[in-house]
């Protein structure tokens, strides 16, 4: 505790590493906790919907 | 924000994208608020518990 | 199973219950699965950042 | 209701047969209600941080 | 790691006492690991709704 | 997207505004997305367990 969920797109093993020492060092330092559990879920675009459209749609249109 | 998380089983696109598009709406309406995140995340059978038995087990016993 | 959870501000309970009512009916539809639960959390504005600042301080600014 | 997620590593399906039976056991008698939905995430360990550190990091150098 | 998050109803101190305890005890055998961080979120019954109707209203109803 | 929650204990509003402020700086970073919800669930002691204790438990131990 404190625990973070991330809910974001795929990423790279190197992004997510220097995410959860970022996010660490933050969320330690705003709380004065230093055991901070993060964890990343990784969604693909076709399970995503910003405004009524899915991600994946509005890439393949252009207006994302 | 709002944002809606839906944990359900594996579905196809063309469901996500009925989904996002009405859960927006009626998400919309109620809350009188345009801008609308909605994550679906699929979970495989052997992953979910019912009165204490996997989704899984419970197709192959016939009695879900 | 189906389970929906919905983050979004302090609502009155006939909103709750026109939201529950509509999501379900939409849910039910796509996944063609009956038993839906939907929790929704009701998250005071300065528990809710967009784009780096609290929706308090920014409906204070006139900006949201 | 009541809904448990339990976010954890991947593990084998035995595993998850026990753990759905024995969590929804201890939840049904915590609360008196039979009906209990039981969700496991599974996590690979380069999308879990520990103290700032990546399982999969960590577990490399030994220290986990 | 793991992290298990329960929704449920209001519960008093001693009921969240045994849970937690319970809880961690199963989580920890199954997946044999020690560290547990248990979360109990508590969820007024108008914020949850089963088959499309809120738990207070069918509570009411004595429906549920 | 990408959204953050956080789970931890209560905090004073500016806390929140600093905790948001930041976490959105690095996660944009990582992601190169503007575009971040921050959600802050605020937990009471007596909600969260730790290896099988109440954090309420543990601090009037003075184990935690």
């Amino acid at each position: 505790m404190p625990l973070v969920v991330i809910e974001g797109p795929k990423i790279e093993v190197g992004q997510k590493r220097e995410l959860v020492k970022k996010v660490t060092e933050v969320v330690s330092e705003v709380y004065d906790i230093k055991n901070i559990v993060v964890i990343v879920h990784e969604n693909p675009p076709e399970n995503v919907g910003v405004d009524g459209e899915l991600v994946a749609d509005r890439r393949a249109a252009g207006t994302s």
